[in-house]
């Protein structure tokens, strides 16, 4: 199996950048970040062209690492900037890669590809995480799953599995029933689910948004782009009223692969009903960690270990119609990784 | 390494198999288990053909059993029998494999490989374990090996180590002693140890069977069926007696290969003397079972990885008289995988 | 990965065997130890020929090993000295590997290659540790590194690393100072450092041996020989004296590779300075044990890690000036290796 590089993954929220150096694994490459004098993120490899030391357990000297097995030091380019042993000599090998990032939305993105082939424009919107005027938010979650980060996504965009495996928090009926649009856009997949003149789901009614009895037009619609990045808004209204009026509980899902078998999951809920509620933002925290932790990475450790290794689509996979967009996106991927690898 | 597939292997005492669903891996295939609604076994593949998922892990109606995941439901004979997203169609391809399965002797035998070659008759037979007015016995066991079937069988199949690795447990120089005949019958091996007016061995000396000096002769029969099947008697009478009268120890074991390291090990014992002293059947359970953990299992454990995964015949092991069955099984089962893989 | 094998590994302190047979696994063999009856160590293959048990879990009687399974007896020179099934026959395939041993120096040193070709006059001086009268060691110390045995010495090679791994321990900007000179004489490397008219080093300040701002001449000459023994001398004397009236701590340290990532690291220090001291002793024993357990150790494992089982050449390490003497051995190892492979 092989990963994408050419494209951006989040390397870590911003707050979790600082002057003290940290390593991430992304795509299985061991990557150094830390802020230089001017409060800029710097990425590096994080292993020494010398003798093959994790530079993220050495010290920060202004924008430069310095090495803690022998002491030679990098810039923010990357390049050798300091040689203890012949402070002349500076052997153009003793460099590291030096990564792309932008900032952006609360998150670090690294393009782990070509750096000119780095473009800015093609990291997706999430300018609701930045706008707290707006919206209240959940903590900035970080979970390491021991799971492939396609497994994730094809959790991520089939809601459906929700009454079968989150049956006591996040399952749902409202989430299977309704009718579903899903369209691709170049590297971007969204789906629409539709379900109107409902029962008001029980995420909403814990809310006491409503009068009980009260039927609500809900909706259920996300997107995924290329090669990891979710986004889900879930909408209710009373039947016949305009969506925009509105309560709706949106949520960023990032993941970043480590490797083959384990991914970094960071996600936040965010929304624009019951703002000053704490208890429902801690009940509503509790419960989607509950659901992932307790219920999705535990099947999903299970089926990465039915697979033992196998290509996906080596196993003949039965398709059903709910599948729709994650078998979109899966193509989507296949195709990116084609020509990569072309 | 391959496995035997057209054979019987036992895949759960009877008592081990309810309403509620189990997964039992057998030559590297997850088994689901479970009883449907006539009390009937049920035994199906354990993994999903959608995405994968465990189905034991599922609830079972009636005979079916529902995928955890997203609710698809399997019947008795493998096939889709419900699929909640779209209740009219169920794909043909969305099935997993049935096995036949015959309950006989207090144990629940399944047949791996063709279901049309499932012959019943060619399973060996275990009357002795139905027979609890004519013997005692001691517990069912279940022992998860990480060992090798056959180097299990290897162990078995020649009781010679005893003096060696069982000394203060079920050693015992009469079980090296004697004549020995040894006799192959289709895939069954047969070994018969004679050892005419000696000592009365430890075993049946702790019973108090008789007076304190009286000789005895004592036999040692084992047999063997392919794949993985082992029958043990071993008797006294007073020496010159017919051995009809005589007070024989019965044991069954019955090796199930989880995968090439690892081995589900059930054993029985069975008597038909002391038969209501509850001291000697604890005592003889305990002694059994610290001779099979504490020193088979460790022993086994230390040759397995001395052979480092390399195939036995490789290593050009040296045959000393006290093999001959060891060998004969191994012979047997050779030509059984030669013609399987042919 | 291959290890030399006509060479001299230490196999152990001469302390560490006795009439206990006790196994180590040498460059991937393993090899049981035990003395005879006239205290002389033996040296043989571990694993028995006839079903593979390790011989050290069973009994010595007098030079010969009785195998723990099925009570085979081999005799100092490997051969099958009973046979308990069939006393007349001893199956001449029934044999062990046999090892040349030499003990000198405190250490039983073994031959791991043809033993025709074993020659003891190419054992490296340690005689040192035999002069009680000459110095003050500290222990004996046998450390499991799960460290490949080159990149050890890479590391002892190189001390000028002590400033940035050892800050606290070992580290001395002395050991980067001076002047060094580097010899290679067969599969011998010497570097000697010298480094005149300075401050005492630290660990000579330690025990008080001049008065306070007395200037010294500092030296540091290590000397390693192939496959991997290591000796390590530094020193001071008042500036200008002659070296034989100085002060000096020396060190053997001695590696024996596992595996590809295990090693048993073997030190002792020993000194002509603050012998009574026994605080003194006591205090470098600690630091030397913590710089090699909490510094050097860590640090090696996660080079490994980046190395992932990758060729050292292979990933192009960059050389810098301080590297010369590793760069050294680790030619003269190639070409002994490819000699041996050839």
């Amino acid at each position: 199996m092989s990963f994408l590089k050419n494209c951006w993954y989040v390397a870590a929220w911003s707050s979790e950048v600082s002057e003290n150096p940290v390593c991430q694994t992304i795509i299985g490459q061991p990557v150094l970040l830390y802020r230089g004098e001017k409060g800029q993120v710097i990425a590096l490899g994080d292993t020494c062209p010398h003798r093959f030391a994790p530079l993220h357990l050495g010290k920060v000297f202004g924008d430069q690492i310095q090495c803690p097995y022998h002491g030679l030091r990098f810039g923010a380019d990357g390049k050798c900037a300091h040689n203890p042993f012949d402070p002349q000599v500076k052997p153009a090998a003793a460099s590291v890669n030096s990564y792309p990032i932008v900032e952006s939305d609360t998150f670090i993105w690294i393009w782990m590809g070509e750096p000119e082939k780095a473009d800015a424009t093609s990291i997706p919107d999430f300018h609701w995480l930045n706008d707290t005027d707006g919206y209240t938010m959940t903590a900035e979650s970080h979970l390491i799953l021991p799971v492939n980060y396609e497994l994730i996504i094809d959790n991520l965009l089939d809601l459906s599995h929700g009454q079968f495996l989150h049956p006591a928090t996040l399952g749902n009926e409202a989430m299977t029933g309704g009718s579903t649009k899903t369209v691709q856009t170049g590297t971007q997949v969204n789906s629409y689910r539709w379900n109107p003149d409902g029962e008001i789901p029980t995420i909403f009614a814990l809310a006491n948004l409503y009068d009980a009895g009260t039927k609500v037009d809900f909706w259920n619609d996300m997107r995924w782009n290329a090669p990891s990045s979710y986004f889900l808004e879930v909408g209710v209204t009373p039947t016949g009223e305009p969506r925009d009026n509105g309560f709706h509980l949106g949520s960023a899902h990032m993941l970043t692969p480590i490797d083959e078998t384990h991914t970094i999951y960071r996600y936040r809920l965010f929304r624009n009903f019951a703002r000053e509620n704490a208890e429902y933002t801690a009940g509503i925290e509790t419960v989607v960690r509950k659901a992932f932790t307790e219920e999705d990475e535990p099947m999903l450790v299970q089926v990465q270990a039915r697979m033992r290794g196998r290509d996906f689509w080596s196993l003949k996979p039965v398709s059903l119609k709910g599948d729709k967009a994650a078998i979109l996106a899966r193509r989507i991927m296949d195709k990116l990784l084609a020509e990569q690898d072309a």
